[in-house]
């Protein structure tokens, strides 16, 4: 579709790990500007959604896990080849080869990578949605940060206006999946109960608030292997972590919470319940399933060949938590480092194809998955070349877990933030981003 | 009121620098524990606005510039005698001695300290709110950090599409106040647009940016002495702001602001227009004047007495923004050392009718005014006892404004943050804190 002389133009839909590591490579130095790139994402910053629960949980400033995107791509932006813009995608135009903007604008592409992650979901319950708050974006993050702060302190007000059943709810807190999301915030909201907290409150005691931890399955962390579960269960036990294995939600309102568990229908009241249970394919999926005639997955994900193009579209690839991609006849799992590989791969494919090469499968290389649970409390399954798989847990996994996530947060200043502030933290409990502000200003405001 | 054995019921309304000040007293070692206090804030934070321009404008996150009250009164809520409360007031019965909260709860009284300072105000044009915010609290802080953030974005976007009339509303910056919040964020404006943007944009040259500073009077800087207001047109002129004085507005929409200039009716056709050009004590002044029975002066200030105390109402106090307080027969100022030396005053009276001994009045000791323009650009106007009056302007007037500033922070932990970042971004010129968070997240929510 390009003419003669202009060079091909791609354009690349989202800019998380998979949209970050396609725009580098085809604005990277290797790539001699032989394409014009376009980036176009709903929000101005990359994300680093690995450490997003320490934004939730008042320990990190959302400056520290979120970079603006220009800055991150300043290189490639000098190159001169690079567009960023920060826009909604409205619409994608198979046919027309463009891409609509909110506004009306359209983005010509010849070739196309849709790497718009996933959204919260919950098992077609969005009516749960107000009451059990996901964790994507940096406004879910301030979402949840306010209800935890505001927790205690309505269970404080509750308290010395004497209404102790609402002081209970306020102080039970249930976090709805055993997946690594889920044993992150309910660590984290027991470290803030047990010790960030005490001293602090006149009238109720911050030490007896619940964390519950409610997961389908029976057992948490169904991703790694049952051994290093069954020590995360322990670890969570020793937080102080209630953990409920094989509890089924059935309803979630703003009392609590209503579950099938192996000992019969259970209800449990809360003021604060946090989702991590399910999330799906950003509903970008659905255009381009439209546009290309193609079904969905279960999770809403747009299924990819080999080189994580759409079948009988080998202008337009499907990269990260969007895309059902196979390597080595198994599913890819929806992680920030398969995400990275897919958006390397599908660039490295575009410019295979824009130099007539032939272009590569995609392989997934799995090194392993760390998760963690607390202050010195985490697990680590790492897949070692050669030597096969390394399991270990507790306070030498949770220190290869911070230096691991130290060392691929996006951008040298944010490290030495993020070191300095879990540094302080650790030494002394206290979490500095414990400030929410207040959304009814006294001022007259906007819509 | 309280009985025999009780110690005698202290609420304070709003933890700003005079209620945080007053706290200290009441709460502090040299008061025995002599008063029970409960502490009322809507927000869970002290706030520094002093520094809250930063957040606006992208250099500091928002827990840099402000703390948690619990955590910042920690040790006076270990003597055992303070109460922290996060509700918002909704009445003040006088004769009851009662503040009611949000929710219906009533607090009893035998002495009271309202420091709920000011908020924004439109010279009576509320309808301009919502094109020209104010800067008063985090979600303010926050609502300009998105426009002036997002403004490039969108000119980025109108450039690409070819709309250069909206590109250029999109540059054009118009601050609206020439007093010190207004010279800070013009300035700041100007460094973010020539220093921390350029190469960052494919279309557009972030350089070519206008900031047009509006002031109604003949200077800005007003309050400090015309060699200082001369001096600061003379910085802000170099750093690249536009000084507009004697105009007065007469419209802002969404397009841009009209006003009355020397040279006839004209209009600056913007999308950003910022407003530093007044406050109000906040409204709850009108509660306390219904209940005693008074007038509030023109800008919605409560008259106090020489003790502070509302006349004819010893136990009702009224201290920093919301105070229209006379020292010596002048009129105190609306800043942060006249808050806290009142909160201080208003305590130690509290202790003083405690114990039956006289109160005293209140007496404004002026250290002089600081004001920063930008980068390596303040006026400093000190008043010194027995040398009388020290301006200087520059650099040096800048490190003293520093130096000054990380001194008053609240908390330790927040003066290193902000002393890295000053100093990373001073070398840098980077502003770490451009990050958005998006208000349309993908996922249902709440309304």
């Amino acid at each position: 579709m390009a003419s003669a002389m202009a060079p091909p133009r791609v354009v690349i839909i989202g800019c998380g790990f998979g949209g970050l590591e396609a725009v580098r490579v085809l604005c990277g130095a290797r790539a001699r500007a032989c394409v014009e790139v376009t980036l176009i994402d709903r929000t101005n910053h990359h994300l680093f959604q690995p450490l997003l629960y320490q934004v939730a949980t008042a320990g990190l400033a959302a400056p520290a896990v979120s970079a603006p995107i220009r800055h991150v791509l300043r290189k490639e932006m000098q190159r001169g080849r690079l567009t960023v813009l920060q826009s909604e995608v409205t619409g994608i135009d198979v046919a027309a080869r463009t891409v609509q903007l909110d506004g009306g604008a359209a983005i010509a592409f010849d070739h196309l990578i849709v790497s718009a992650g996933a959204v919260n979901q919950w098992f077609g319950h969005d009516e749960w949605a107000p009451f059990a708050p996901g964790l994507k974006t940096l406004a879910d993050a301030f979402d949840i940060r306010a209800r935890v702060v505001g927790a205690f302190e309505r269970a404080e007000l509750a308290k010395s206006a004497g209404d102790d059943a609402e002081r209970e709810a306020c102080m039970r807190f249930v976090v709805i999946g055993g997946g690594p999301t889920g044993v992150e915030l309910a660590g984290t909201l027991v470290e803030i109960a047990r010790h960030t907290l005490p001293d602090e409150f006149r009238h109720i005691d911050s030490r007896t608030a619940q964390v519950i931890l409610v997961e389908g399955s029976e057992r948490v962390l169904g991703a790694f292997v049952p051994e290093l579960s069954a020590s995360a269960m322990r670890q969570l036990d020793k937080l102080g972590v209630q953990v409920r294995t094989n509890c089924k939600v059935s309803a979630i309102d703003a009392d609590g919470v209503s579950m099938a568990t192996p000992d019969g229908d259970q209800r449990l009241t809360s003021r604060t319940v946090l989702w991590a249970a399910g999330v799906a394919a950003s509903p970008l999926a659905r255009l381009v399933a439209q546009g290309c005639g193609i079904v969905l997955d279960r999770a809403g994900r747009v299924p990819v060949q080999g080189d994580l193009s759409v079948a009988g579209f080998a202008s337009i690839s499907v990269v990260g938590d969007m895309a059902a991609a196979l390597s080595d006849g198994k599913p890819v799992p929806g992680v920030s480092p398969a995400a990275k590989q897919m958006g390397r791969c599908a660039a490295a494919n575009i410019l295979a194809r824009v130099r007539g090469q032939p272009t590569r499968s995609f392989h997934y290389a799995d090194y392993g998955s760390l998760a963690t649970i607390g202050r010195s409390a985490a697990v680590v399954q790492l897949e070692v070349p050669l030597l096969g798989r390394l399991c270990f847990s507790g306070l030498a996994a949770w220190l290869f877990w911070l230096f691991a996530h130290l060392y691929f947060l996006v951008g040298f200043r944010n490290r030495i933030v993020v070191l300095f502030d879990w540094g302080w933290s650790y030494f002394s409990f206290a979490r500095h981003a414990r400030v929410v502000a207040a959304p009814n200003s006294q001022t007259p405001r906007s819509p």
